[in-house]
């Protein structure tokens, strides 16, 4: 069995290595260089990788036989889906924290999506989505579905990664992308706090219920897949915009 | 396909004529003829019951690509396991509403175990529960599993019928178990509220979602399965204290 401090330090470089902020398209994206037509593609796809996240929660919820658990990761469920109607009218006024906390993460994406010149219900029905990208997101449930709770729960560490990218890309487009708008960028802003919160509970969860060495392994395996899965969106959307003219 | 009022007298008839609130040994517990010792097997078995519900909630909130019905589901799953922690300590101030409500369900039961003198860590653990009750119990949760959205939720249908049986059970209980305490009815009674507002829900989603004849046959099926598995437990309790001393 691996020490505590081995396995974080395991989990952490296995993940550093592969996150999504390395890939050429988006260091393109946070260096400025992407077009709107880009931006689009890749706010357009994303929303269906954001659509999975409450069904992969809540297939993680099911896992669980603690109360305890099951009350602390249903949060995260309501953070994306929201604790109020996520109409549109509501969504108009996720400028405010507060409100944008009511209105969950889904409504603040399609808030983004607007802003970047993209047709809300467009997006909202997920019929654009590049089949690849649909396939990888589609295997994050599958991966979530098919596996033990602890190794479940590997597989959203990538939310240790996540405040740092969140908090690099509102300066990113507020630079580069002003045209967006600041109020466009609640989604990012809520997470950097909520990704902090998520991979600590996350990681704290796995060290102590991954018992036995070949569970580490699992765990490592299903984080290293996921960054495979953010990893291999980016790849489809940059595919489908080479050549595109804006 | 069935009109709505069809459809609804339908599964009401079914429904009701099935209940387990027909159970020989169910009618015994509400005419007051139980053992101390019957009480004690029914509250420890069906608690098994009870720890099924949160788990095939979290699996139709993972069913459901719609936020508005998630946002309504998990409520579900916070009425069982509570808003904030579930220790023992927090389960003893029950008989206020408001701290019942916080509670949650399971707490609440192993309030309710501990009042039939059970000792509640036994309880907890489920390590007594008889193996037809823990079959029957399972197979609800695979039910849910393996089944569309709505026929999932036409499985909880039996909601219809509880604030009925809640609002007996707590009268009769009162009336031939004194010794239990008022207080320890608590699960009870929140349920009739409860209860009422999930049956309608739930009613209404099925009515609305059900849309061929075959998906309202398999509704129907479902709240049958569903009864049967009450239906079952009870028989499983009866069994185990057929010629108990008391």
């Amino acid at each position: 069995l691996l020490t505590p401090d081995e396995f974080v330090a395991r989990l952490r470089a296995e993940g550093v290595g592969r996150y999504h902020d390395q890939h050429p398209f988006h260091v393109r994206m946070h260096a400025g260089t992407l077009s709107r037509g880009d931006l689009q593609a890749w706010t357009l796809n994303r929303y269906y990788y954001q659509t999975r996240i409450p069904i992969k929660d809540a297939l993680i919820v099911a896992k669980s036989e603690d109360p305890a658990f099951r009350r602390m990761w249903i949060r995260r469920i309501a953070d994306h889906d929201g604790e109020a109607s996520n109409d549109a009218t509501k969504a108009t006024k996720a400028t405010e924290a507060t409100e944008a906390t009511k209105t969950g993460g889904l409504a603040l994406w399609l808030k983004l999506a607007e802003a970047v010149g993209l047709d809300r219900d467009e997006v909202a029905s997920c019929r654009s989505v590049l089949p690849g990208v649909r396939f990888a997101c589609d295997s994050y449930v599958e991966l979530v579905r098919g596996s033990p709770l602890v190794v479940a729960v590997a597989s959203s560490l990538t939310e240790m990664f996540a405040p740092d990218i969140m908090s690099k890309r509102i300066a990113a487009w507020a630079e580069h992308y002003p045209w967006v708008g600041a109020e466009a960028l609640a989604y990012f802003e809520v997470r950097v706090t909520r990704a902090a919160r998520d991979g600590e509970e996350g990681l704290a969860f796995v060290v102590e219920h991954a018992t036995s060495r070949a569970l580490q392994e699992a765990c490592v395996g299903a984080l290293v897949r996921k960054t495979e899965i953010l990893w291999h969106l980016l790849d489809c959307v940059q595919l489908s915009r080479a050549g595109a003219a804006g």
